[in-house]
C-alpha cells in the first residue's frame, strides 16, 4: 500500500500553526505563513478554523489544560507538602519539553486580545496555586519561610520555560536529565550535598 | 525655560526600537512601528540608521557588551571559584533587569541573519565561559561535580532572563530582592538552610 498523507484535522493544523507562532511570534505570523507551513491553501485552513485567533485559543488551551491537569493529580494534592511541590516542579519541567511550541507562545502572550488576556489570567491562576503549595512547604519547614513564594514560583517556571530557547528533541540532553537538574537546583541548589 | 524634547540620536532610537522589538518580536515589528513609537517619520529614522537590522545589531551589541563586561570584572576572574560564580550570577540577574528589552530580543534571536547568528554565537560563548567558571567551582568542591555545568548555566540564565516576561520597573519587587532570590535558588535551593 502506498503511504498516504493523513488529511488535516484541527489538531494537526494547530500543531503546524504553533510551530509557526513559536518561530515568528503570534503577531509576526500570518495565516499565509501557516498555510505555507501546512502545505495547503488558506481556504483549506479556513475550512477548519475561523481565524488565527481561534488557532491561538486552541493551542493555548492545550498547554493550560495540561498545566492544570498536573494540579489535579493526587500526587500534587495529597501527602507531604515538599513531595507535592517536587512532583509539580518535575511535571512542569517535563511538560515544557512536551508541549514546547504551545508553551513558547503561552509564555510570550502579551494580553493583546481576549484570548490572550484569558490565557494570561489562567496562567497567573496556575502560578498562584503553585505558590500556595510552596507556602505549605514553607509552613512545613521544607522550604525557607523567608523566600517570597510568588517570586520563587515565577523564577522556577522561568527556568522550566527557558528550555523553549534551546531544547531540541532528540539532542544530547534527555528530558530526564533536564527534569532532574531542575528539581535539584530548585530544592538543593548547585552546592554539594 | 520650557522643557524641550531632546532630538533623537541613534542611542535613543535604539531604545525605542527595542521596546517595539521586545513587544512585537523583531520579525513582527516594522520600521513603520518604530517610527510610530518614536513619533517621527520613517525618513527621519533612516537619517540615523540604514536598516532595521542595523538597529538590531546595535541593541544586541549593547546587551552582549554588558554581559562580557561582567566577566572582565576582577571579581569574576580572581579569588575563590564559588565567590566568582556567585558574582557572575548576581550580575547577570541584575543586568537582565537593566537592559530588559535588549535581553528579551537577544534571548529570542533565531539566527535568521548574520547579525542574529553572530549574536547567538557570542551568547553561546558567554555561556561557555560561565560554564568554565562553574566547573572550577565544582573542582573546588563548592558545587556538586555530578551536575552538567553547561545545562546548569543555561537553566540559571533561563531563570534570570525570564524576568523579561513579568518584571515591571517600579513594581513591588525590587531588583535587589530578585537578585538575592536568584542567587539563593542557584546555590542553596529553596530548602531551609
Amino acid at each position: 500500500m502506498e503511504p498516504r498523507r493523513r488529511p488535516y484535522d484541527l489538531d494537526r493544523l494547530t500543531d503546524v500553526a504553533f510551530a509557526v507562532f513559536a518561530e515568528r511570534g503570534f503577531d509576526g505570523a500570518s495565516m499565509d505563513d501557516v498555510a505555507r507551513a501546512a502545505g495547503i491553501s488558506k481556504a483549506a485552513i479556513y475550512h477548519h478554523v475561523a481565524s488565527k485567533e481561534a488557532l491561538l485559543e486552541r493551542g493555548l488551551g492545550r498547554a493550560l489544560e495540561a498545566l492544570f491537569a498536573i494540579l489535579d493529580d493526587p500526587a500534587a494534592s495529597t501527602g507531604e507538602p515538599e513531595r507535592r511541590l517536587r512532583y509539580i516542579v518535575r511535571r512542569v519541567a517535563a511538560l515544557a519539553l512536551d508541549v514546547l511550541p504551545e508553551l513558547t507562545v503561552l509564555v510570550r502572550v502579551r494580553g493583546n486580545s481576549t484570548v490572550e488576556r484569558d490565557a494570561r489570567a489562567r496562567r497567573q491562576e496556575f502560578d498562584r496555586r503553585v505558590a500556595v503549595s510552596m507556602r505549605e512547604a514553607q509552613a512545613a519547614g521544607a522550604c525557607d519561610p523567608e523566600l517570597d513564594a510568588s517570586l520563587v514560583v515565577r523564577l522556577i517556571f522561568g527556568m522550566c520555560n527557558s528550555v523553549v530557547e534551546w531544547y531540541r528533541p532528540g539532542g544530547v540532553l534527555t528530558s530526564a536529565t533536564i527534569v532532574d537538574t531542575v528539581e535539584r537546583i530548585v530544592f538543593d541548589g548547585t552546592a554539594g550535598r
